[in-house]
């Protein structure tokens, strides 16, 4: 059965993370739904105009394998402040899902919520003193918490996810392909 | 004055490597148009809906310091099949401005146009025997053509567009804010 993904996105969120996310995941298999915190259409950090597949109400009453949060701001604010997803997110930890967020979305989104006060985590360096226990890796995994710093790890933070949900085979068959040399953590 | 780039899209296009490019090149202060080749929406690769900033026609009588191309299939047959982008190609290598391509645009856009026969290149590895003079590097810098490999070397590519529009510094400002490390083509 294909693992399945949740990506939140909203004005402001890194296009190049949230892209990246999305299309090493869907390299990977896994069956990602992209759902707008505002409206269907949003305006990226670098303007670039992306459409969501959905609006995140319509994600509610659903379970993901894996909600992984892309940064950029002030995207990883409209993240913070979208009440469903906060609620989606809390479920997931406690439930023992995968969570994932990189750059911004650590600090302003899961640290702020409480998410990080029992995990290791990473971040966009100039924001590593909001995490509870930071650590300076480009890809952190403890617990069901995995998380990044920002564009340049991006895609060893998304094939770290397909690792994660189908396997290092899996991961490491996406990264030939992609051209990555790609090594998981450890 | 900031240099400008014409990124042209079409459905099937990778949509990693397009964003990459787009937003690599507005963090390097490049005014950036994205043109579709078809409508406004398309769908690109791995099925992310990007809205394109124009119609390809919108440019015709237009002239930019650099036409990048992205990869991905069928995207890259599109970009080879539009009348106005060849047009377009064909008239900026002849006038000496900056024309890119990455993964299989090389090979599939400005190979097949005949417009890499006096230059060294590269493009996708499955792709280099279509190539008049195939280079294994992931990014190759010949006259007025820069080519690349994949999804793992857009950022590269990126930053080397960047530098070659924008000097060596603003790419290396760009490198760091992004955590990339970078080294420029020499």
């Amino acid at each position: 059965m294909p693992k399945t993904a949740l990506v939140p996105i909203a004005d402001g969120t890194e296009e190049l993370e949230a892209v990246t996310i999305i299309d090493v995941l869907r390299r990977g298999g896994v069956q990602v739904t992209v759902a707008s915190v505002q409206s269907l259409q949003v305006k990226a950090s670098r303007d670039v105009n992306l459409t969501a597949d959905c609006l995140i109400a319509d994600c509610r009453d659903k379970t993901y394998d894996l909600i992984a949060l892309p940064g950029g701001m002030p995207g990883a604010e409209h993240l913070r402040d979208c009440a469903v997803l906060t609620e989606l997110l809390k479920k997931q930890r406690k439930e023992g899902r995968w969570v994932a967020a990189i750059c911004a979305s650590p600090a302003v989104v899961l640290a702020h919520h409480g998410l990080l006060n029992d995990c290791r985590a990473t971040c966009y360096p100039s924001m590593q003193d909001k995490l509870p226990s930071a650590q300076s890796a480009p890809v952190v995994v403890d617990k069901n918490c995995i998380t990044s710093q920002g564009p340049g790890t991006a895609i060893p933070f998304a094939l770290e996810l397909v690792s994660r949900l189908h396997g290092r085979n899996a991961a490491e068959k996406v990264a030939a392909a992609m051209l990555v040399k790609w090594a998981p953590v450890s």
